[in-house]
């Protein structure tokens, strides 16, 4: 078992769905993934919040075995975000975003944390993901994720990181935005010549693509009828997939990858079925191995 | 084996998407339903078609073990639809409907047709389907499809037909405007409740959701990284799902079901492949094997 460093946002969202409004509740995806990857590795994160950050919230992270020696706590508020779903759950409308602190956020790595073997670039700028990686020393794998403000505004230096990571995470619209592919296979068939060992393209509700230079593995998400908050199911895939990589150990072989990806989407389904972290904090790994049958069972051909 | 009957529309289409333009193209779901079952048993057909029907069309159908008996050939023109897919493939934008012959279609069944075992209810007014259904005798099995159209418009003739039939095939948005629901599981589970012992929600490029009694079977499509033409995609898929009950014969067992549905997305994967029924009209069972081998890779978790 290794660590893992995640480098993301720490922050309160203030969400709208069909199930209801969550104001100020957890959020970012650093918390996000901390909390899944934590069910299976030690983890340590790099961010950056306010001083209204309370402190539960990084007591929470602390109980969970995550290291919070690289969280930075500064003058002013925690980065805010505000969004609404309506009756399409796989895209947030946002209504507001303060970026407050993380405006100057520039990740600064502890001593204690650039040994760290297991590197996730969650998606923040990508000249900040090319700072992080210039501060670690020998990863053993790198993976990153990005969003559609940077493919528009920071193109060259996004190209410029996947040639220098071991695993992409992205959404699928965003996959199609970076490649100009129509669908999530070309889009993965596209990205996997951009640098990247291993691809996934996270299809929300339907699922994911993992490419790999051999070929594809594709499943769909675990069915879940109501969908409370989507939000945060990406980082949480990213966190399972990541923990799952670093507990075993053993670099990006197919067994561990197609394990990885499967763990996505059940930490990823529970995620969805609460507003913010809510569903994912009370997590054990009791819960996931009872969903891990049924999953597997629903996906079962014989 | 037992012998397949199906009722439905035979066309031609006129279809634009960003591989190019096919104008009058061989269409219609009793076309796409009948190539696709008769590689797996033998089916007997229903439909209407105009003096403008070339005979070519028909003796295609015949090569392939399709009786054609039912085939009604009238004075006019046959049913012509003409329709574009822009970027979003899982959509067509209707350009124009003339249905020409099909307007007055009234399903009347040879003598030979009423004994049919599996009988399928390609998407047409639920009145005709009802029609059709009083035509035959014990059959074993029922299965049917709808559209939008039907359920703004005749809605309770349709809540009708699903007390009736045991096997529902609809298309993801259909089965959310039918029920309500926001998501494909829980539009499955409010379809289970309205009569049929199984549901189908195709979700095109994403696959399906089998939805019984019991639970759940999904999988995602078979990857294609080009889709040239996907109009005809959800009948194929019923053509194969109802082509592969009907060899197996043992009605809505489990494992009959899901080889069904995985046959159906097989079978799909060939049709968005080229415009029109072409690439499913020169498919062989050879090829779908070959493609079945692939699909196991893609979805195998070992």
């Amino acid at each position: 078992m290794s660590d893992i460093l995640v480098v993301g946002s720490l922050a309160y969202d203030t969400i709208s769905t069909p199930s209801g409004k969550a104001p100020r509740t957890l959020g970012g995806s650093a918390n996000y993934f901390s909390l899944a990857a934590s069910l299976f590795a030690p983890v340590k994160v790099v961010g950056v919040v306010g001083e209204d950050y309370e402190s539960k919230d990084l007591e929470m992270l602390k109980t969970r075995n995550v290291d919070v020696t690289g969280l930075k706590t500064v003058k002013g508020k925690t980065f805010h975000w505000e969004g609404a779903y309506d009756g399409d759950m796989n895209e947030a409308k946002t209504l507001a975003t303060e970026l407050n602190v993380f405006a100057d956020f520039n990740p600064e790595l502890p001593a204690s944390y650039q040994d760290a073997q297991y590197v996730f670039l969650a998606n923040i700028d990508p000249a900040l993901q090319l700072r992080v990686l210039e501060q670690v020393k020998r990863p053993k794998l790198v993976g990153a994720d990005t969003m559609n403000f940077w493919i528009s505004s920071k193109r060259d230096t996004l190209v410029k990181v996947l040639g220098k990571i071991d695993a992409l995470l992205i959404n699928e619209g965003e996959a199609e935005m970076l490649t100009g592919a129509s669908n999530a296979i070309a889009a993965s068939d596209a990205l996997i010549k951009m640098g990247p060992k291993a691809v996934v393209v996270k299809r929300g509700e339907y699922g994911f693509v993992l490419r790999t230079q051999e070929g594809y593995f594709i499943l769909p998400a675990f069915p879940v009828a109501t969908v409370v908050d989507p939000t945060g199911a990406g980082d949480t895939f990213a966190g399972a997939f990541f923990g799952t990589l670093a507990r075993s150990n053993r670099g990006l072989d197919l067994a561990s990858l197609k394990e990885a990806c499967v763990n996505g989407c059940l930490l990823a389904s529970f995620t969805v079925q609460g507003f913010g972290v809510s569903a994912l904090r009370d997590l054990t790994m009791v819960g996931v191995e009872k969903r891990a049958v049924e999953f597997n069972t629903v996906t079962s051909r014989a």
